[in-house]
């Protein structure tokens, strides 16, 4: 049999855009003689539908949408697409999220998902009934073992801990397959495409069977899919593997297996770095593409001369080209002249629309307006953010009489600690680095300037000491640790989950450091809770897959506060 | 037996405060006589502790608070408290979230909760496995029908559909009890406290066994407890009932259960107002009390002269009394002198501090700056949006200055619609009324004027048209239906999820202006996203429980764009 990969890139409740995009797709596997067409989980709806779900309307222009696509594939074809289908019975949750083989111009079968995943950014269970057994599928005399998606997450032999009680692969290798077929919206993070190759492996040689791996790739909102759609063979070797970040196509011939295929080695941070660029690049794409015609022109960055907006502003250019990103420099009487001038040279370099603001005028004003009030107070945070927030509102006035879709372009370590001010230079419509860590975030500049072949990034923006330059020689190591300790606390307590003392223990750092840091991370959630979407890149990112409570105390029972967190304050860095 | 029930107001992680208030109860039961004393659920964590639950550091502080509380309760009283406990099994969710029976210094007995809600607001499949079957638990003689929260609400005979299959009320009850025991966490919203009690006695009824029901009380970030704890009898009989939304106490004694009291009538609009109202109070003031000693001082807010903020205001004084609440007005030149005089006036009759700075300057320093850049373009929404946001960066400058917590004052109706200006009137920290649709913010005006026997809140303020001011003789009614349509409108789409073609057929409201605000709601998803954490009063709120899509087409394969809604744009109103 010959099966048709296609991994392709669907926009959330584009139900007319989604299935002209998997009937494009057929017609191509059509034409090169294969005989079932692939298609990622939910991809009539795209995904995460979220809460069009609880929308009766958009299920039924789904069930339509279903039924139009197997009208008009290809004849002798048969589509394996992935849609949300309603659940009849008058017990459990009103859907199941089913993998549909179209075939006649009809639905002729359908498999539904087993395991919900119910953590991080996923809320499957807030929608879908679990399939209560496993089945196999017979397509043109094969017998598929389909599964979609974290159906296939639970077969980690090793790890002592499951999450689920039932474990589809094993199930379906028990009943007699031919081939395993996963359909999956599996978003990207560092070393997931490794991660996913070798759970593959492991369940082909631990069943003998070969597997068929498709994955939706583009991004939605804060998620990014990366693709790596694979063919392995029943040995665990790798006939096919998808480009990563961008669409793909393949046809496989259950036949003609064809030879494993060189992979890459575990584990290269370079290869990191590289995936963390075009990841964030998608991201920054497709979220001004699938906004909708022309609402966006153009993207719009504040140029600080520093790191962070230089690189929020190298990805815009990726993303959208050259002239389709707009730079603008806001200096303030604490702007060190580098600043105006990297940015300049940054915008020269990249060749996009550059606009020098000057906002003196704007901060003059308010301290004038708010003289009477600040009388016989001390200069201090109001005032820095003032000149942060008179940057904010100057981008937005551009954003909205032109169009721009205005990029924050605060990295994740200084949304942890709350460096960064709220209205501020928080502005904005997506956050393109708030989940890369400050060092990271210099890799990926290192890794544009290779692959530009020269310093498109100044030099000097990436060896300069960070700063918010808010007051006269500030920089951000007067009120932080240096960023590779920051970071490393970040990581193990945003991340991992760790508590200050088991961090400090582990790294060494001093354990008053890292509780200062923790309580940090843990009072300024109500500054992230009004952060701009941000493009994930990690397996816990800030944003709809970290929920922590705002108002909070941290104590416990022995009679000392833990963490210290009087958590929220409108009060800023 | 003399059973205590202890509706309490917990705050989140704070182990050793909520520790502190369980034991002042349980001394308080013991000198009342009580054999037992019924606390809510997860009383010790508070509700919702969120991914605190992912931290191990955390759950060991909880089970040392626990048996921190064991060990200190009266002797000779059993306790009933709600903790998250580990699931020490090697598969599943890793905890469970428990009623736990503590006895003789420690914990005798633990009963897990079957029915996790996973919908709106709740998350709780995120983080427990749910309880496989139904046991009694025996104490002081009684045989109890102990259960959690959700685990009552399965069991309404007369709908046709059930979320789960099990139902813990008929399945304890089947098993032979003395007595039903609930310990819930149970958030307002309009009718709530109403659907709560005709739930219990229709389980009262059916099987002829008494109820006791223990809710939380108080305000977490978003969510409001109002209590409603209750005794009824085995015919359905309201023994006791709570007042609500504060701390109340009772002891029942089984063998003396007393005679049935009168309950207010079903679905009386003014008890809802009322209600709203008190909700809304006791959100406010949690919100600053548990957000720590000293962190906000007083309560700011930005007084346009119009009813929303004239509400926020009223609200924030009977939350925290009048010398801890600040008005600030900001006239710009398209202010109306009413709007000065009705904010003076506003804050003269409540009694707080009162402030007035003038926009203009701000205003026009922004013009200035950005002259070159707008040259030949026409004023619009860029230019009305930096007087909001001008008015943002002058309230966010004093609530950095003197730690006061900015309230924002939006209503349902223009959050829905967007009709705010992001990082403008829509900074701060916590929204007020953002689930109170704008003709319930009249009503709950006129009960703040009813209580104080006097128009507190101007009549004028009141009766004159809604405008945001923003450019010469603007009215909402330029851009909006009259409130009384949209509000039924919204109602429908966002509370209901209905489509805009049923509304219209429902209503007769004319299609296109139903559609047109459909559309206004999807495409204002990204301002909602990043707006202040609101009060939820209703079954949907914007925020937390309420997860849409931003970048989103709805498109439909009849070739039709449905709702036409190209999402996000940082464009606003």
């Amino acid at each position: 049999m010959r099966i048709a990969l296609c991994q392709i890139n669907t926009t959330v409740g584009d139900l007319a855009g989604n299935v002209e995009r998997v009937l494009e797709d057929a017609r191509r596997a059509a034409a090169a003689g294969a005989d079932l067409a692939v298609f990622p989980e939910l991809c009539v709806t795209g995904y995460p539908p979220q809460d069009l779900l609880d929308r009766p309307s958009f299920l039924d222009d789904t069930d339509e949408a279903v039924r139009y696509l197997a009208r008009h594939a290809p004849e002798g074809l048969s589509l394996l697409v992935g849609a949300p289908v309603r659940n009849d019975s008058p017990v459990g949750k009103r859907l199941y999220n089913q993998a549909l083989l179209l075939e006649g111009g009809e639905v002729r079968d359908a498999i539904s998902k087993t395991l919900l995943p119910t953590y991080d950014v996923f809320d499957e269970y807030r929608y879908f009934e679990p399939c209560p057994d496993r089945r196999v599928l017979e397509v043109g005399g094969l017998r598929l073992g389909l599964h979609i998606c974290e159906d296939m997450w639970n077969n980690e032999e090793q790890v002592p801990y499951h999450l689920y009680s039932a474990n589809p692969i094993d199930e379906l290798a028990a009943i007699g397959i031919d081939l395993f077929v996963n359909i999956s919206a599996s978003p990207y993070a560092v070393g997931k495409p490794i991660e996913r190759r070798e759970l593959i492996r492991e369940s082909c040689r631990e069943h003998g069977v070969p597997f068929v791996y498709v994955n939706a790739v583009g991004a939605n909102t804060e998620l990014v899919f990366d693709g790596g759609s694979q063919v392995q063979s029943a040995e665990g070797g790798v006939l096919w593997h998808s480009d990563l970040f961008r669409e793909d196509f393949f046809v496989w011939d259950t036949e003609a297996p064809g030879t494993p295929i060189e992979v890459a080695p575990e584990g290269d941070p370079a290869t990191a770095t590289a995936e963390i660029h075009d990841a964030l690049v998608l991201g920054v794409r497709d979220y001004v593409e699938k906004t909708g015609d022309g609402v966006f022109d153009k993207a719009l960055i504040g140029l600080s001369g520093g790191i962070d907006s230089a690189v929020t502003c190298a990805i815009a250019v990726a993303a959208l080209g050259a002239d389709r990103v707009v730079g603008v420099t806001m200096p303030s009487e604490y702007s060190s002249s580098g600043s105006v001038d990297d940015s300049r040279t940054l915008a020269e370099n990249l060749g996009i629309e550059f606009h020098e603001v000057p906002i003196a005028t704007a901060v003059g004003s308010f301290e004038e307006m708010l003289a009477p009030m600040f009388e016989g107070t001390e200069d201090g945070v109001a005032e820095e953010n003032i000149q942060a927030r008179s940057r904010g509102v100057t981008l937005m006035a551009i954003s909205n009489k032109f169009s721009h879709l205005l990029l924050t372009t605060g990295n994740k370590s200084e949304m942890a600690v709350g460096y960064a001010t709220l209205y501020g230079d928080m502005s904005g419509g997506l956050a393109v680095l708030s989940d890369v860590l400050k060092m990271e975030v210099y890799r990926v500049a290192e890794y544009i300037n290779r692959l530009a072949g020269r310093d498109v990034i100044p030099r000097d923006t990436i060896t300069k000491p960070p700063s918010a330059e808010l007051r006269p020689g500030q920089v951000d190591s007067d009120s932080l640790p240096p960023y590779d300790v920051l970071d490393a606390i970040l990581a193990r307590y945003v991340e991992e989950h760790r508590s200050p003392a088991a961090i400090a223990a582990e790294t060494g750092f001093d354990l008053q450091v890292v509780e200062r840091i923790a309580q940090m991370v843990d009072r300024n959630e109500y500054k992230r809770r009004q952060a701009a979407p941000g493009l994930r890149i990690s397996s816990k990112a800030f944003g709809s897959g970290r929920r922590v409570p705002i108002v909070m105390q941290r104590t416990s029972v022995d009679g000392t506060v833990l963490e210290a967190a009087p958590a929220a304050a409108t009060v800023d860095v």
